[in-house]
Protein backbone atom coordinates (compact mmCIF):
# COMPACT_ATOMS: atom_id res chain seq x y z
CA UNK A 1 0.00 0.00 0.00
CA UNK A 2 0.98 3.55 -1.05
CA UNK A 3 1.11 6.24 1.38
CA UNK A 4 -1.87 8.31 0.62
CA UNK A 5 -1.87 12.07 0.23
CA UNK A 6 -2.47 14.46 2.83
CA UNK A 7 -5.76 15.51 1.47
CA UNK A 8 -6.89 11.59 1.45
CA UNK A 9 -5.82 11.09 4.88
CA UNK A 10 -7.62 14.36 5.84
CA UNK A 11 -11.01 13.21 4.37
CA UNK A 12 -10.99 9.86 6.32
CA UNK A 13 -12.16 10.96 9.13
CA UNK A 14 -15.40 12.84 7.89
CA UNK A 15 -16.21 9.53 5.46
CA UNK A 16 -15.83 7.05 8.47
CA UNK A 17 -18.04 9.57 10.87
CA UNK A 18 -20.78 9.62 8.02
CA UNK A 19 -20.85 5.47 7.79
CA UNK A 20 -20.57 5.66 12.24
CA UNK A 21 -23.45 7.95 12.14
CA UNK A 22 -26.30 6.77 9.48
CA UNK A 23 -29.26 4.87 9.85
CA UNK A 24 -28.31 2.24 7.48
CA UNK A 25 -25.71 0.25 8.31
CA UNK A 26 -25.35 -2.03 5.05
CA UNK A 27 -24.12 0.16 2.20
CA UNK A 28 -23.29 4.46 1.55
CA UNK A 29 -22.99 5.83 -1.55
CA UNK A 30 -20.35 8.11 -3.03
CA UNK A 31 -22.57 10.92 -3.31
CA UNK A 32 -23.25 10.46 0.41
CA UNK A 33 -19.45 10.50 1.03
CA UNK A 34 -18.77 13.18 -1.09
CA UNK A 35 -21.40 15.45 0.64
CA UNK A 36 -20.11 14.65 3.81
CA UNK A 37 -16.34 15.55 3.18
CA UNK A 38 -17.25 17.97 1.06
CA UNK A 39 -15.63 17.21 -2.15
CA UNK A 40 -16.88 15.69 -5.17
CA UNK A 41 -17.90 11.79 -6.04
CA UNK A 42 -14.97 11.29 -8.18
CA UNK A 43 -12.49 12.57 -5.37
CA UNK A 44 -14.35 9.88 -3.08
CA UNK A 45 -14.00 7.21 -5.63
CA UNK A 46 -10.16 7.95 -6.23
CA UNK A 47 -9.16 8.24 -2.40
CA UNK A 48 -11.28 4.45 -1.96
CA UNK A 49 -9.28 3.68 -4.78
CA UNK A 50 -6.07 4.27 -3.09
CA UNK A 51 -7.29 2.55 0.36
CA UNK A 52 -7.48 -0.65 -2.29
CA UNK A 53 -11.53 -0.27 -1.67
CA UNK A 54 -14.10 -0.56 -4.35
CA UNK A 55 -18.18 -0.32 -4.60
CA UNK A 56 -20.25 -2.02 -6.39
CA UNK A 57 -22.39 -0.24 -9.34
CA UNK A 58 -25.26 0.79 -8.55
CA UNK A 59 -25.13 -0.41 -5.19
CA UNK A 60 -22.96 1.77 -3.30
CA UNK A 61 -20.13 0.62 -0.87
CA UNK A 62 -20.15 -2.15 1.62
CA UNK A 63 -20.51 0.15 5.09
CA UNK A 64 -19.14 -2.39 7.82
CA UNK A 65 -16.41 -3.43 5.47
CA UNK A 66 -15.27 0.56 4.42
CA UNK A 67 -15.57 1.55 8.61
CA UNK A 68 -13.17 -0.98 9.15
CA UNK A 69 -10.78 -0.75 6.47
CA UNK A 70 -10.69 2.92 7.45
CA UNK A 71 -10.24 2.81 11.18
CA UNK A 72 -7.57 -0.06 10.47
CA UNK A 73 -5.71 2.67 7.78
CA UNK A 74 -6.16 5.08 10.62
CA UNK A 75 -4.51 3.03 13.05
CA UNK A 76 -7.94 3.14 15.18
CA UNK A 77 -9.39 -0.66 15.22
CA UNK A 78 -8.52 -0.56 18.77
CA UNK A 79 -9.42 1.95 21.35
CA UNK A 80 -6.18 4.67 21.74
CA UNK A 81 -5.01 6.23 25.14
CA UNK A 82 -4.42 9.71 24.96
CA UNK A 83 -2.90 11.72 28.13
CA UNK A 84 -4.28 15.72 28.43
CA UNK A 85 -1.07 17.73 29.49
CA UNK A 86 -3.11 20.91 31.03
CA UNK A 87 -6.20 20.83 33.55
CA UNK A 88 -7.14 24.62 32.87
CA UNK A 89 -10.07 25.51 30.78
CA UNK A 90 -9.33 23.88 27.62
CA UNK A 91 -7.80 20.50 29.08
CA UNK A 92 -11.05 19.90 31.09
CA UNK A 93 -13.07 20.69 28.35
CA UNK A 94 -11.40 18.06 26.19
CA UNK A 95 -11.60 15.81 28.70
CA UNK A 96 -15.21 16.03 29.15
CA UNK A 97 -15.95 15.92 25.36
CA UNK A 98 -17.83 13.42 24.84
CA UNK A 99 -16.64 13.13 21.54
CA UNK A 100 -13.07 11.50 21.85
CA UNK A 101 -14.76 8.62 23.90
CA UNK A 102 -17.28 7.94 20.95
CA UNK A 103 -14.52 8.10 18.19
CA UNK A 104 -12.16 5.25 20.01
CA UNK A 105 -9.79 7.86 21.88
CA UNK A 106 -10.06 6.91 25.90
CA UNK A 107 -8.71 9.77 28.00
CA UNK A 108 -6.54 7.65 30.81
CA UNK A 109 -4.28 10.22 32.17
CA UNK A 110 -4.51 14.19 32.94
CA UNK A 111 -1.48 15.92 34.15
CA UNK A 112 -1.42 19.45 35.41
CA UNK A 113 1.75 21.20 37.45
CA UNK A 114 -0.98 23.38 39.50
CA UNK A 115 -0.89 21.94 43.24
CA UNK A 116 -4.23 23.24 43.81
CA UNK A 117 -5.17 21.06 40.45
CA UNK A 118 -3.30 17.72 41.35
CA UNK A 119 -5.43 15.45 43.01
CA UNK A 120 -8.96 16.37 41.94
CA UNK A 121 -11.10 14.83 39.58
CA UNK A 122 -12.18 15.26 36.04
CA UNK A 123 -14.92 12.74 35.32
CA UNK A 124 -12.97 9.45 36.88
CA UNK A 125 -9.58 10.61 36.07
CA UNK A 126 -7.58 12.23 38.85
CA UNK A 127 -5.21 15.42 37.77
CA UNK A 128 -1.89 13.80 38.40
CA UNK A 129 1.31 15.71 38.67
CA UNK A 130 3.56 16.43 35.45
CA UNK A 131 6.66 15.08 37.00
CA UNK A 132 5.14 11.09 36.69
CA UNK A 133 4.12 11.73 33.16
CA UNK A 134 7.57 9.76 31.90
CA UNK A 135 6.75 7.32 34.17
CA UNK A 136 3.37 6.52 33.22
CA UNK A 137 4.84 6.83 29.49
CA UNK A 138 7.35 4.19 30.29
CA UNK A 139 5.06 1.62 31.31
CA UNK A 140 2.50 2.14 28.08
CA UNK A 141 0.05 4.06 29.65
CA UNK A 142 -0.91 6.06 27.00
CA UNK A 143 0.33 6.70 23.23
CA UNK A 144 -0.92 9.69 22.31
CA UNK A 145 -0.79 13.14 24.00
CA UNK A 146 -3.08 16.30 24.03
CA UNK A 147 -1.01 20.33 24.69
CA UNK A 148 -3.59 22.06 26.32
CA UNK A 149 -0.44 24.25 28.02
CA UNK A 150 0.38 28.17 27.77
CA UNK A 151 2.48 29.02 24.79
CA UNK A 152 5.33 29.19 27.10
CA UNK A 153 5.02 25.75 28.62
CA UNK A 154 4.88 23.93 25.26
CA UNK A 155 8.09 23.41 23.80
CA UNK A 156 9.43 22.33 27.07
CA UNK A 157 6.55 19.74 27.78
CA UNK A 158 6.90 18.56 24.57
CA UNK A 159 10.39 17.98 24.84
CA UNK A 160 9.23 15.70 27.87
CA UNK A 161 7.04 13.70 25.75
CA UNK A 162 9.55 12.92 23.08
CA UNK A 163 12.49 12.19 25.84
CA UNK A 164 9.79 9.92 27.20
CA UNK A 165 8.95 7.62 23.74
CA UNK A 166 5.24 9.71 22.88
CA UNK A 167 4.98 9.95 19.10
CA UNK A 168 1.85 11.14 18.78
CA UNK A 169 1.51 15.09 19.77
CA UNK A 170 -2.16 17.34 19.01
CA UNK A 171 -1.12 20.08 19.89
CA UNK A 172 -3.61 23.09 21.18
CA UNK A 173 -1.20 25.62 22.17
CA UNK A 174 -1.19 28.79 20.05
CA UNK A 175 2.08 28.13 19.24
CA UNK A 176 4.41 25.86 16.70
CA UNK A 177 6.32 23.21 18.31
CA UNK A 178 9.64 21.05 17.11
CA UNK A 179 10.34 18.24 17.11
CA UNK A 180 11.73 14.78 15.50
CA UNK A 181 11.38 13.25 12.39
CA UNK A 182 9.87 10.54 14.47
CA UNK A 183 7.25 12.14 16.13
CA UNK A 184 3.85 13.27 14.18
CA UNK A 185 2.57 16.57 15.57
CA UNK A 186 -0.43 18.12 14.74
CA UNK A 187 -0.94 21.63 15.74
CA UNK A 188 -4.96 22.68 16.14
CA UNK A 189 -5.16 26.42 15.15
CA UNK A 190 -9.29 27.20 16.51
CA UNK A 191 -8.77 30.43 14.34
CA UNK A 192 -8.52 28.63 10.81
CA UNK A 193 -11.96 27.58 11.19
CA UNK A 194 -13.02 31.34 11.98
CA UNK A 195 -11.23 32.05 9.09
CA UNK A 196 -12.40 29.07 7.04
CA UNK A 197 -16.34 30.33 8.14
CA UNK A 198 -15.97 34.08 7.38
CA UNK A 199 -15.61 32.86 3.92
CA UNK A 200 -18.58 31.29 3.44
CA UNK A 201 -20.79 33.25 5.80
CA UNK B 1 -14.02 35.80 -10.01
CA UNK B 2 -15.53 32.32 -9.82
CA UNK B 3 -16.10 30.63 -6.66
CA UNK B 4 -13.04 28.67 -5.02
CA UNK B 5 -12.99 25.02 -4.51
CA UNK B 6 -13.54 24.42 -0.95
CA UNK B 7 -10.01 23.01 -0.86
CA UNK B 8 -8.56 25.71 -1.83
CA UNK B 9 -10.52 28.02 0.94
CA UNK B 10 -9.29 25.93 4.13
CA UNK B 11 -5.35 26.16 2.73
CA UNK B 12 -5.95 29.94 2.51
CA UNK B 13 -5.70 30.61 6.52
CA UNK B 14 -2.32 28.54 6.20
CA UNK B 15 -0.96 30.37 4.16
CA UNK B 16 -1.96 33.81 5.19
CA UNK B 17 -0.50 32.67 8.79
CA UNK B 18 3.37 31.63 6.85
CA UNK B 19 3.18 35.41 5.68
CA UNK B 20 1.92 36.89 8.96
CA UNK B 21 4.44 35.16 11.38
CA UNK B 22 7.30 35.29 8.77
CA UNK B 23 10.50 37.68 9.32
CA UNK B 24 10.94 38.45 5.84
CA UNK B 25 7.87 40.73 4.91
CA UNK B 26 8.60 41.44 1.27
CA UNK B 27 8.60 37.88 -0.53
CA UNK B 28 7.18 34.55 -0.24
CA UNK B 29 8.09 31.27 -1.82
CA UNK B 30 5.63 28.93 -3.49
CA UNK B 31 7.83 26.27 -1.82
CA UNK B 32 7.34 27.97 1.43
CA UNK B 33 3.64 28.10 0.89
CA UNK B 34 3.31 24.49 0.46
CA UNK B 35 5.47 23.73 3.39
CA UNK B 36 2.21 25.60 6.02
CA UNK B 37 -0.36 23.71 3.67
CA UNK B 38 1.16 20.94 3.41
CA UNK B 39 0.57 20.50 -0.54
CA UNK B 40 2.82 20.63 -3.61
CA UNK B 41 4.39 24.00 -5.23
CA UNK B 42 1.91 23.10 -8.07
CA UNK B 43 -1.40 23.45 -5.86
CA UNK B 44 -0.13 26.69 -4.31
CA UNK B 45 0.47 28.33 -7.62
CA UNK B 46 -3.02 27.11 -8.99
CA UNK B 47 -4.77 28.42 -6.01
CA UNK B 48 -3.26 31.87 -5.98
CA UNK B 49 -3.87 31.74 -9.73
CA UNK B 50 -7.69 31.32 -8.92
CA UNK B 51 -7.18 34.48 -6.85
CA UNK B 52 -5.79 36.27 -9.71
CA UNK B 53 -2.64 36.34 -8.09
CA UNK B 54 0.66 35.87 -10.46
CA UNK B 55 4.18 35.41 -9.00
CA UNK B 56 7.19 36.48 -10.50
CA UNK B 57 9.67 33.74 -11.42
CA UNK B 58 12.54 33.64 -9.33
CA UNK B 59 11.62 36.18 -6.42
CA UNK B 60 8.40 34.78 -5.67
CA UNK B 61 5.03 36.34 -4.34
CA UNK B 62 4.51 40.17 -2.53
CA UNK B 63 3.71 39.20 1.01
CA UNK B 64 2.06 42.25 1.92
CA UNK B 65 -0.53 42.28 -1.29
CA UNK B 66 -0.82 38.28 -1.14
CA UNK B 67 -1.93 39.06 2.63
CA UNK B 68 -3.79 41.47 1.67
CA UNK B 69 -5.53 39.38 -1.27
CA UNK B 70 -6.03 36.48 1.24
CA UNK B 71 -7.50 38.89 3.50
CA UNK B 72 -9.47 40.56 1.56
CA UNK B 73 -11.38 36.98 0.10
CA UNK B 74 -11.98 35.65 3.54
CA UNK B 75 -13.90 38.56 4.18
CA UNK B 76 -11.07 39.66 7.30
CA UNK B 77 -9.59 42.71 5.98
CA UNK B 78 -11.74 44.19 8.46
CA UNK B 79 -11.18 42.90 11.97
CA UNK B 80 -14.68 40.69 12.80
CA UNK B 81 -16.75 40.81 16.05
CA UNK B 82 -17.33 37.06 17.60
CA UNK B 83 -20.00 36.23 20.30
CA UNK B 84 -19.02 32.97 22.16
CA UNK B 85 -22.28 31.20 23.31
CA UNK B 86 -21.74 28.82 26.11
CA UNK B 87 -19.23 30.08 29.17
CA UNK B 88 -18.36 26.76 30.24
CA UNK B 89 -15.28 24.86 30.45
CA UNK B 90 -14.65 25.21 26.40
CA UNK B 91 -16.24 28.40 26.06
CA UNK B 92 -14.13 30.02 28.76
CA UNK B 93 -10.98 28.85 27.16
CA UNK B 94 -12.14 29.95 23.43
CA UNK B 95 -12.87 33.42 25.52
CA UNK B 96 -9.04 33.58 26.51
CA UNK B 97 -7.37 32.12 23.06
CA UNK B 98 -4.82 34.57 22.43
CA UNK B 99 -5.16 33.08 18.74
CA UNK B 100 -8.45 34.51 18.14
CA UNK B 101 -7.39 38.15 18.70
CA UNK B 102 -4.22 37.82 17.40
CA UNK B 103 -5.99 36.66 13.90
CA UNK B 104 -8.30 39.29 13.38
CA UNK B 105 -11.56 38.05 15.65
CA UNK B 106 -12.74 40.13 18.60
CA UNK B 107 -14.64 38.53 21.49
CA UNK B 108 -17.57 41.07 22.29
CA UNK B 109 -19.52 39.07 24.18
CA UNK B 110 -19.99 35.67 26.07
CA UNK B 111 -23.48 34.51 26.78
CA UNK B 112 -25.01 31.79 29.13
CA UNK B 113 -28.21 30.78 30.80
CA UNK B 114 -26.45 29.97 34.41
CA UNK B 115 -26.97 32.41 36.42
CA UNK B 116 -24.11 31.56 38.91
CA UNK B 117 -21.82 32.50 35.87
CA UNK B 118 -23.96 35.56 34.32
CA UNK B 119 -22.18 38.90 35.32
CA UNK B 120 -18.98 37.38 36.24
CA UNK B 121 -15.70 38.72 33.60
CA UNK B 122 -13.65 36.73 31.29
CA UNK B 123 -10.95 39.02 30.65
CA UNK B 124 -12.48 42.20 30.00
CA UNK B 125 -15.89 40.75 28.79
CA UNK B 126 -18.98 40.72 30.71
CA UNK B 127 -21.09 36.94 31.07
CA UNK B 128 -24.50 38.02 29.68
CA UNK B 129 -27.89 36.29 30.00
CA UNK B 130 -28.96 34.17 26.91
CA UNK B 131 -31.80 36.63 26.82
CA UNK B 132 -30.26 39.55 25.75
CA UNK B 133 -28.23 38.07 22.57
CA UNK B 134 -31.25 39.00 20.27
CA UNK B 135 -31.31 42.69 21.12
CA UNK B 136 -27.67 42.42 21.35
CA UNK B 137 -27.52 40.98 17.44
CA UNK B 138 -30.41 43.27 16.19
CA UNK B 139 -27.47 46.45 16.80
CA UNK B 140 -25.36 44.65 15.24
CA UNK B 141 -22.91 43.92 18.07
CA UNK B 142 -21.64 40.67 16.70
CA UNK B 143 -21.83 39.11 13.28
CA UNK B 144 -20.25 35.18 14.20
CA UNK B 145 -20.85 33.45 16.69
CA UNK B 146 -19.21 29.88 18.46
CA UNK B 147 -21.30 27.43 19.90
CA UNK B 148 -19.74 26.11 23.22
CA UNK B 149 -23.21 24.69 24.64
CA UNK B 150 -24.23 21.15 25.38
CA UNK B 151 -25.30 19.16 22.48
CA UNK B 152 -28.49 19.34 24.02
CA UNK B 153 -29.36 23.26 23.51
CA UNK B 154 -26.94 23.18 20.20
CA UNK B 155 -30.01 23.38 17.92
CA UNK B 156 -32.73 25.18 19.80
CA UNK B 157 -29.74 28.41 20.35
CA UNK B 158 -28.75 27.86 16.79
CA UNK B 159 -32.35 28.35 15.87
CA UNK B 160 -32.31 32.04 17.64
CA UNK B 161 -28.99 32.70 16.33
CA UNK B 162 -30.57 32.21 13.29
CA UNK B 163 -33.70 34.16 13.54
CA UNK B 164 -31.52 37.12 15.09
CA UNK B 165 -30.06 37.28 11.83
CA UNK B 166 -26.89 35.73 12.78
CA UNK B 167 -25.30 34.44 9.13
CA UNK B 168 -21.83 32.45 10.35
CA UNK B 169 -21.74 30.09 13.06
CA UNK B 170 -18.59 27.68 14.38
CA UNK B 171 -20.35 25.00 16.37
CA UNK B 172 -18.15 23.04 19.06
CA UNK B 173 -21.43 21.01 20.17
CA UNK B 174 -20.96 17.07 19.08
CA UNK B 175 -23.48 17.20 16.90
CA UNK B 176 -24.68 18.83 13.53
CA UNK B 177 -27.18 21.53 13.20
CA UNK B 178 -29.45 22.74 11.05
CA UNK B 179 -29.63 25.60 9.58
CA UNK B 180 -31.61 27.34 6.11
CA UNK B 181 -28.76 27.90 2.98
CA UNK B 182 -28.36 31.30 3.99
CA UNK B 183 -26.23 30.99 6.60
CA UNK B 184 -22.99 29.44 7.30
CA UNK B 185 -21.89 26.74 9.65
CA UNK B 186 -18.78 24.68 10.72
CA UNK B 187 -18.98 21.80 12.70
CA UNK B 188 -15.30 21.45 14.58
CA UNK B 189 -15.12 17.42 15.54
CA UNK B 190 -11.97 17.47 17.83
CA UNK B 191 -11.54 13.90 17.37
CA UNK B 192 -11.16 14.16 13.41
CA UNK B 193 -7.70 15.72 14.50
CA UNK B 194 -7.04 12.47 16.45
CA UNK B 195 -7.93 10.14 14.11
CA UNK B 196 -5.54 11.91 11.44
CA UNK B 197 -2.49 12.18 13.99
CA UNK B 198 -3.20 8.25 14.81
CA UNK B 199 -2.64 8.29 10.88
CA UNK B 200 0.65 9.63 11.10
CA UNK B 201 1.86 8.69 14.93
Amino acid sequence: MSELSRATVSRLPRYLRLIEDSADSRTVSSEALAAAAGVNAANVRRDLSDLGFQGTRGVGYSAPALRDRIRRELGIERRRKVAIIGAGNLGTALARYSGLSKRGFDVVAIYDVDAGRIGQLIGDVKIQDLEEMPSDCSFGCFDMAILAVPASSAQPVTDDLVAAGIASILNFAPIRVTVPDTVAVRQVDLSTELQILSYYG
